[in-house]
C-alpha cells in the first residue's frame, strides 16, 4: 500500500503529465474507469503499472491479464494524476506507437490523417470518432499535439487503445506513402472544389484534416487527390474540426464498398 | 469614451455572465469578432449596445445598421467580459427567444431538440452543427443549460444569430406539438433498435438528442416515433453528443427529400 504522496515513485509518475518526461520514459498516464478498462481489455501488455485506491472488478481482470496492480491511498493517486479526478484508477502505460509500415501492410480501407493539429480535446474527440466510424488507423503528423497527453487520452474515451495511432511523420512522407499503398488522399477543406456527397468513397482512402485554426497548407492540399468540402446548408461559416472529421468518416463508413 | 472599469454601467454589463442577471434584464453578452459580426449582420435589432476598443470595419457596419456603439478602454472591456479575451468587441443583446408556434407555423423540415442538455460547450457546438446542416430551428428543453451563457454563445461561433432557438418548454409539450405539426420524432440513442442508414429521412422530422451523461429518459424514448442508433463500426463505446448529433443532422441534410 503506497501512502506517501511525496515518494520518488509518485513524483516520477506525476511527471508523465509533461511531454518531455513521457518522451524520456516512453510512458504515459491513462486515468479513470473507462480508459483503464479499455487498456486492460485491449492492450494489457502496454500497462506497466496499475494504481488503485480500492479493489473493483476491473482490478481482478487486470490481475488475471498479468498487470502489476498497486494499492495506494487517494492522496497518492491524486498526486500522481494529471487530472483533477482520477476516480480511483490510474495506469502507467508504454507509449502505444504503431508502426506505419505495419499499418500500410494491413491493407487499410479507411484512414484518418491529422495534419499539425494542436488542440488536445479535438485530437482525442477525433480519434474517438475515427474508432466509431471503423477507421483502420489514425496518423498524427509531426508538429502536432502529443496524443499521449492527459487531455487527449481522456478525450479519446478509451479509443486510443482500440486502433493504431501513428505519430511523428512529416506530411510529405505520409502522403507519398499513402499514394504508393494505393489509397486515395482526400483533403477536407471548407474551400474544396468537390462536395462530399459527390466523392466516390468506395475504394481505400484516407481523410486528411488540417489544423483547427488555419486548416491545411496549400502544399498539402495540392498533394492530395481531391480537396473535398462538407456542404454547409445553413448560415454557419464552417464546422469545427471534430464535426467535419466525423461527417467525412461516417460518409465513408456508410457508403457502399 | 468609457474608461472607468468600476462604473455602474460596467458592473451591470459584467453581471450578464450570470444567468440570474440575464433572466432579470432580458439581455446577454456576445463577445469577439465572429459573434459580433454575425449579430450585426443577422440580428442588428437585437443589439442594445456595442462596446469597442477601436474602430474596425464591423463597427462601421454596426453604426450603419443603427447599433449604439460605445468606445471604451481595454480595461473596461475586460471588466465587462464574461471570457478572458473579448478581442476588442462586446455586444449586449436582447435575449433571442424564438416563438415556438412561429417555428411550427413555418412548416419546418428539419429540427433539432436537445433534451436536458447541460454542458455549455456541447450545446453551442450542436447549435453550430444544426446551423451547418440547415436545420430550421433548435429547441432546447426546460432544465437545460442556458443557451445565452458566455460559453454557449462562444461555442456557437455565431450560429445563435442564424437560426431560431426555442427554450424553456417541457419535453412532453415539445413532442406533442411536433406530432401535431406532422413531424416525425426520431430519438437518437445508442440503444436504438433502428440503424441510422435504415431510417427514412425524406419527410419533415425532428432529431431528439439526450443529455450527455444519461441520454434520453425511457419516457421520451417511448414517446418518439423511432429510436435510432448511429452505427458503431469500430470498438468505441459511443459517439459524444456533438458528434452523434452532427452525423444524424447531416444524414438528414444529405438524404433525398
Amino acid at each position: 500500500m503506497l501512502t506517501n504522496p511525496r515518494a520518488d515513485r509518485v513524483r516520477s509518475v506525476a511527471a508523465l503529465s509533461r511531454r518531455s518526461a513521457r518522451d524520456r520514459a516512453g510512458l504515459f498516464l491513462a486515468e479513470g474507469p473507462q480508459a483503464v478498462r479499455e487498456a486492460v481489455r485491449w492492450r494489457p501488455e502496454s500497462i506497466r503499472d496499475l494504481y488503485v485506491t480500492r479493489h473493483t472488478e476491473i482490478v481482478t481482470e487486470a490481475g488475471a491479464a498479468g498487470v502489476h496492480v498497486h494499492e495506494c491511498s487517494p492522496e497518492v493517486l491524486a498526486a500522481m494524476s494529471g487530472t483533477d479526478a482520477p476516480q480511483g484508477l490510474l495506469t502507467v502505460c508504454r507509449l502505444l506507437t504503431a508502426s506505419w509500415p505495419a499499418v500500410l501492410a494491413a491493407r487499410p480501407r479507411l484512414l484518418l490523417v491529422l495534419a499539425h493539429i494542436r488542440d488536445p480535446g479535438n485530437a482525442g474527440t477525433v480519434i474517438r470518432g475515427a474508432d466509431a466510424a471503423g477507421a483502420d488507423a489514425v496518423i498524427v503528423s509531426e508538429a502536432s499535439v502529443d496524443v499521449f497527453g492527459p487531455k487527449v487520452v481522456r478525450s479519446t474515451a478509451g479509443s486510443l487503445f482500440h486502433l493504431p495511432v501513428v505519430t511523428g511523420l512529416p506530411m510529405s512522407q505520409i502522403l507519398a506513402d499513402l499514394r504508393a499503398a494505393g489509397l486515395a488522399t482526400l483533403a477536407a477543406d471548407g474551400a474544396g472544389a468537390r462536395l462530399l456527397p459527390e466523392v466516390d468513397l468506395s475504394g481505400p482512402h484516407a481523410w486528411i484534416m488540417g489544423n483547427e485554426a488555419w486548416g491545411l497548407s496549400e502544399e498539402v492540399r495540392s498533394a492530395c487527390d481531391e480537396v473535398v468540402r462538407v456542404p454547409i446548408f445553413g448560415h454557419a461559416e464552417s464546422l469545427n474540426l471534430a464535426m467535419a472529421a466525423t461527417v467525412c468518416l461516417y460518409a465513408s463508413a456508410l457508403s457502399p464498398r
